[in-house]
This record gives structure tokens, sequence and C-alpha cells, in this order.
């Protein structure tokens, strides 16, 4: 994390920080998020893509992950503000555009997104077997949900800054004592969680039935469940990442 | 396209050469498509990811679409008959597993997909302007559109086989007369088309629908533009692929 970040005035800092223009954001992508999970649940569980259990040896899908994410670098990929690698020690050091803190700009908690896709989601979205054939469509199915969950949870940055320049007097008692309950507790709206959940219950409702000219009623991704990934897990990150900014935004 | 494959039986076959199964990969297949195109609409057209002015120099995305499909296939994409690559060349060799006739197996239209995705399709799906921070995005999306598409239409060599099989007596004459037109008459069958197109365009107006708690009626792509790609576009290239599948059936 460190001092991976160069201060150079960025062109595209305003809409970045601007909260109707992030509240717009994390709306859209739940749409890239349900989208991505529904793509794959196409495939089933694929454990071997997974598989570490040869000595010290990554699995398939870190490699898969690994080589895309240098692909995608070299198109520029991680040199956008919103964008963490999940490998970025495999990566070209970046200046990165700094439109937030520089101490706070390099949090990167893909390594738990990863751990929880992993060991939580998978097993929920995916049906039981093996499929070999698709394990490259798979692992790219696996790197699109990834992303789209890493961008999602690292727009915490983003509405942590915002939040912060808007009244840093309500924030700064908390980060100066390290008070992270504290922080969490200004950072929790539970009508505005209730409100995410809801929707997108009812955006895997809609995006994920099986469209017919005539009407049926089966889904490919359980609505129920993307309210649970949102309340248990993607919701709970994005403030746990917002908490690790405010820390580091006095520094 | 000649002698890339390799005779020896595959287990899934069976699955692949079963018109209920194919059937309802190519309906599920359009969901893809759908989600892909809608994903794509978030970026604008981004134009320099496509600039092939550099004397001789190949774009951005040839570049990113090269190099990604080197990390599939090292994860096994190409394996898969389902799959193939938009350039195969730079790919290790392939033992297909021949669930098709051999002379067939290898039709690959993907360049033509490929110009008609660029030429065509982006500049009706994209909004105007340039984001450069999302280029690499931006090709991920295309990636993925691209294999979608091409994954749907290379489904009529399956489909093709599988009416070959079905009644040999109605193509066989066709075939050795390298009669296109015929063969073409013999694979239309207007009112499924229709059925198709109608269930595009609603797929489209509900996968691409601004989901809010309140309802409102804007779409992210429009839904009688997914109609027409596949009306003008994904059918007539299925068919053609049909075609030139069967004009080798008897090779």
């Amino acid at each position: 994390m460190g001092d991976c970040c160069e201060i150079e005035e960025g062109a595209y800092a305003d809409s970045l920080l601007n909260l109707e223009w992030l509240r717009r954001s994390l709306v859209r992508e739940e749409d890239s998020i349900i989208f991505s999970l529904i793509e794959r649940s196409k495939y089933p569980i694929n454990s071997r893509l997974y598989d570490q259990s040869a000595a010290a040896a990554p699995s398939l899908l870190h490699l898969f992950i690994k080589e895309s994410e240098a692909v995608q670098a070299k198109a520029g990929r991680y040199t956008s503000p919103e964008e963490n690698a999940f490998f970025p020690d495999s990566l070209p050091p970046l200046k990165h555009n700094p439109v937030l803190h520089p101490s706070g700009a390099c949090i990167n908690i893909n390594s738990k997104i990863l751990n929880h896709y992993l060991n939580m989601l998978i097993p929920l979205i995916a049906a039981k077997g093996d499929d070999d054939r698709n394990y490259a469509a798979t692992a790219a199915s696996d790197l699109a949900c990834l992303q789209a969950l890493s961008r999602r949870i690292h727009y915490g940055k983003f509405v942590a800054e915002v939040k912060f320049r808007d009244s840093p007097q309500d924030y700064t008692p908390a980060i100066l004592a390290k008070d992270k309950d504290g922080l969490m507790k200004l950072l929790t709206f539970e009508s505005v969680e209730e409100a995410i959940k809801k929707r997108v219950e009812k955006k895997a409702m809609v995006f994920g039935q099986e469209v017919e000219l005539q009407e049926n009623g089966s889904y490919k991704v359980k609505p129920e469940l993307v309210s649970q990934l949102y309340g248990e897990w993607v919701i709970p990150l994005t403030k746990f990442v917002q908490v690790e900014y405010l820390l580091r935004r006095l520094d």
C-alpha cells in the first residue's frame, strides 16, 4: 500500500468526487455485479480451477487472474483510480492519478474479496460438478465477478473522501482517536442500506429471470442471495474500506 | 481452417449434438450477448482503442484480444468445440474434440464478426466520446461481446450437423450441387426467426431497464436494436455458418 501514489492533478477528479456521480456509479455497478454472477452461474463449480493442493503451487484461477491483469495493465486498467489489481505485486509500479488522499488511495482489500468469493460465494451460485471444457470461460467469468465486486467495494475510498471533505469536523475526532467503531457508526445509514438490499434483490429477479415470450417464474441466481451478498458482505466491506481510508485521512 | 482437427470420440459429443440442448444453449447465449452489450454501453466509443492508422500496426483492441486469447488458451478455452479464437494463428495448434464432421469443424468466421462488431455495432451501442481511463475495461467488455456473439453464431455448425444427421436425404442433393441458396432455404424457418427477434427484444427491455424501487421506462441498450442485430446479422451469420458447414459435410 504505502507510497505507490504520486501527486498530480487529475482531469476527472471532479467527477470521481462528486456524490451524485458516485451514487450513480454504485447503482450501475450493481447491474454489473448481478450480470456477472448470473454469467458465472452458467458453469458448475469446476473446483479444479481453485485447487491449491500441489505444494505451494498457485491455483489455475490465480495464474489466470495474474496473466489477465498483466494484459489489462498494458491497456492501462490500473492507471484508473477506480481499479485495484488482485496481484498488484506482479505488475509494473503505477503513477496513480491522485484523486484521493495519498495514504488512503492505495488501500486494496482484494485478497479479502478473493477469499470470500472463492469460499463463500461460488458454492452458493454455481451448481455442483465439473465441466472441464469450460474452465477458461469459468475463470474469465470469475474475473468479471471479482473485478465488479472489487470496483464496488473500493468505491468506498471515494465515498469516504467526499464525506470527509463535506464535514471534516464530524470525522476528525474519531480519526484522531483511531475509533473504528465510531467511524463505522458515522458511516452507517440503515434505511439506505435496506433500500440497497431491496433494490439488488429486485434487480436479481429482473435480470435473472428466464425471459420467454410466455412468462415463467424461475431465476438464474437466487434474488435473496444477492440481497444477502450485499447485506452481509458488499456493504460491510465497502464501509470497512471507508473506515480504513478515514483512519489514514489525516496522515 | 483445413486440417486442424483430429478424430477421437468425445465424451460430451452427445449433448452437443442434442437438439434440445442446443436450443437451450442458443436461448441462454442470448442473455450473455445482451448482458455483454449492456456492459459495453457503459463506456463511450473510445475510438483510439480501434485505431489502425499507424502503418501496419494492429489496433490496441487487436493486441488486447490476441494476448487475452493466449491466456485463455492456456486454460484450455479453445479445446472446447464451442469456442473459436479471433486470432487462431497466434495460438498453439489444437486437437479438437471431433464432435463435428472434420472439414466443417474448423469453420471460423470470426474476422467477419469482428469487422461487423467494430464498424456497425459499437457506434450503435456506445455513446460518442473518449474516456481514456477505461480503455482496458472497454476492451475487456468488447472481448466479452465478441466471444458471446462468436459462440452463438458458430453454434450453427452443431445445428447443421444435427439437421443433416436427422434427414441427410433432404440436404444431400443441395450439397452435391453446391446450391447455397437451396441450403439457405432448407435452413430458414421464418416464424422461428420472428419469435427469436421478439424474444431478444423483450430480453433487452427486461435486462437493460433501469431498475429502481420505483419503475421508470428507460433502457441501457435500445431493445429494437437487439432485435435488429439478431434479424440482420446474428441469425443470417448463423445460417451462413450452417451453409458453409453443410457444403463440406460430404467431403
